[in-house]
C-alpha cells in the first residue's frame, strides 16, 4: 500500500452544518475554492437535505451546480461530493452535476431511530437503494457509519455491529466506508482494538476514519490508524462544527492539526498549510466565533508575534 | 519496565505562572489539595523566583510551608516539588520544607541568554551548583530541558545539544530530566526521531517528556513516547497556562486529555477524572477565562446535557 494519505475535507458540509449561523451560497463557494487552492482534492461541498430542517445547507443545489461547472476545480482534479439522505436528495445531486454522493446509516439502533427516523436495517435498505440508483448513473458513493465508536444513547457499540454495517454498504456498492466517531469518545486503545477486528472484514483501501476531537484524542487516533495501514481521514478546516451531543465541546478533527502532524511524518506534502489557515480565517470571520483548531490558532498567534 | 505511568502535574506552577491573573495562596493551596484528591501524586506547587518579576508565584514560601506540613498530603504519599532558579531559591525551598526542586536550563543558546540571562554552559554550571547543594541537604532534583524540540529564536535544535544538556544534568545528580517542547512544535515524527537518539544516552526511567498542545499534537506525541518506553509525562489540569511565544495559543498538555487517553490504554487507573474536572472547574472560576482542555470541556458539556 502506498504511503499517500488522502484527506476528505468536510468543512463546507459537516463543519458548516453544525454551526449556528447559515452562510450564503457565495461565501460557501468561496470557502470550497479556497480549500481547493490549499491543495485539498476531496471536498464535501453540501447536503441535499431539507432546507427547512437544515438551513445551513440550503442552496446546496446552486452551490454544487456552480462548483461542478468550475473549470479551475475540474482542472485541478478536485473531487466534490455531497450528502444525500434518499432518492430525492440523489436526484437533486445529479441535477447539480455532483459525481460523488454520501449516504449515512448508523451502527446503533437508538441513534438510527432518533436521528434518521429509521432502524439500522431500514436505513441500510434505503442506503442500498440510493447506492443502486447512483451507481446506475455512474456516480461514486461513500458511506458514513455513524456512532461506530460509541452511541450517545446506548454507550459502547459492538464492533460486530459496525462491521455488519460496513459489509452491507460495501456489498451495496459504496467505494469507501467512513467509520465515524460521531460523539468524539474514541481513544487510541479503542481504535487499535476496533481496527484489528475491522481490517479482517474491510479492505484497508476501502476504509476511511472520521474522528471528532471532542476529547482531544483525534490526532492520536489517526496515528494508531496510520500504523494499522489506514490512509484516508476526514477533517474540517479550522475544526469547524461542534458536537450536537455535547454543546460547547469541540467537534471534527481540524484539517490544520491533521496536516501539521502528517507533514511531520513526511505525508500530505501537497497541502499548503498557510493557504489552509487563510481559508479558515475567512470562514471564521463569516461564522463569527473563534475556530478551535490548535494549529490554526497557533499559526495566527505566531503571525501576530512576527508582525510586531 | 513496568507499565505504570507517572504524571507530573504542573498546573499550580507552570500553568498558573503563565496566566495573566495572580491567584492568592489560599486558592492555590486548595487547587493543590484538589489535584491530590483526584489521585495525582507528583505536583509542582510553586516557584521560588522573584515575586516582582513573576507575581503569579508570589507567596510560594507560605504556600509550600502550608502544603509540606499537611498531614493528609503526606499520608497520601503526594510528592510536592518547586522550581528554583538559583541557590537563593533553593534556600527558600528548603525553608518551606520542600523535598524536591527543579532546575531549568535550555538546549538552545539564544533562548538561554534571552530567558535565563545566561548562556547554556553558564546555566548548566548554575544548575549543577543548585543540584550539589540540594542533594547535600537530601533533596531530589528534577531538571527541565527547555527548547528541546525547537527554539523560538533559532528554530530547530540539534538533538545532540539536547542530549548534552541531559547528560550534564544527570551527571550533576538530577534524578529525572524533563525534556520540554517549550513552544509546542513537536510532532510524532520528530518525537520518534529524537527519542531514538536520546534513549541511547538517557535511561528511559530517568526521562520525562513535557509537551505543549499548541499545535494539537501533544497526545499523539505521548503515544509515540509510550511506544518507545517512556513512562513519565508532565501535564497541567484543564490545560492551564498559555504559550508566551504565541499569545492566544494553547499551552501545556491538559491532564484531563492525557488521563482520558491513558485510561483507554488501561493506564493511570488511579486518577479520578471527575475529581480532576472539579479541580479544574474551581481554578477556571478563579482565573476567569475558559480552560482549553478538550476533555475537560466535553465533560462539562456532557454534564449539562445530562442535567437537562
Amino acid at each position: 500500500m502506498s504511503d499517500a494519505v488522502s484527506i476528505v475535507e468536510l468543512g463546507p458540509r459537516d463543519g458548516l452544518q453544525n454551526e449556528a449561523v447559515a452562510l450564503d451560497v457565495a461565501t460557501r463557494a468561496a470557502f470550497v475554492r479556497a480549500l481547493a487552492a490549499a491543495g485539498l482534492r476531496r471536498i464535501e461541498a453540501g447536503a441535499f437535505v431539507r432546507p427547512d430542517r437544515v438551513p445551513q445547507m440550503a442552496g446546496s443545489d446552486q452551490l454544487c451546480s456552480t462548483l461542478t461547472a468550475d473549470a479551475a476545480l475540474l482542472g485541478a482534479g478536485v473531487r466534490l461530493s455531497a450528502l444525500v439522505p434518499n432518492l430525492k436528495g440523489l436526484e437533486r445531486a445529479v441535477a447539480a452535476g455532483v459525481r460523488e454522493v454520501a449516504v449515512f446509516p448508523a451502527a446503533s439502533e437508538t441513534f438510527s431511530r432518533r436521528n434518521l427516523n429509521q432502524g439500522v436495517d431500514e436505513a441500510l435498505a434505503s442506503a442500498a437503494e440510493v447506492c443502486a440508483a447512483a451507481t446506475r448513473q455512474g456516480l461514486a458513493v461513500r458511506g458514513y457509519v455513524s456512532t461506530a465508536f460509541g452511541c450517545p444513547y446506548e454507550g459502547p457499540v459492538p464492533v460486530a455491529a459496525v462491521i455488519r454495517v460496513c459489509e452491507h454498504l460495501l456489498a451495496a456498492g459504496v467505494h469507501e466506508v467512513a467509520v465515524s466517531d460521531t460523539i468524539g469518545v474514541a481513544h487510541p486503545g479503542q481504535v487499535r482494538d476496533v481496527l484489528s477486528a475491522m481490517l479482517t472484514a474491510v479492505p484497508r483501501e476501502r476504509l476511511a476514519l472520521h474522528f471528532h476531537d471532542t476529547r482531544g484524542t483525534a490526532l492520536a487516533n489517526v496515528l494508531v490508524a496510520l500504523d494499522a495501514g489506514v490512509r484516508t481521514f476526514d477533517a474540517c478546516a479550522g475544526g469547524l462544527g461542534g458536537c450536537p451531543f455535547a454543546p460547547g465541546a469541540t467537534g471534527n478533527l481540524a484539517t490544520e492539526d491533521l496536516v501539521y502532524m502528517l507533514q511531520g511524518l513526511g505525508l500530505a506534502r501537497d497541502i499548503d498549510l498557510d493557504a489552509l489557515v487563510e481559508a479558515s480565517a475567512a470562514i471564521e470571520e463569516a461564522i463569527g466565533h473563534p475556530l478551535p483548531s490548535r494549529c490554526y490558532r497557533a499559526t495566527l498567534a505566531s503571525r501576530r508575534v512576527r508582525s510586531r
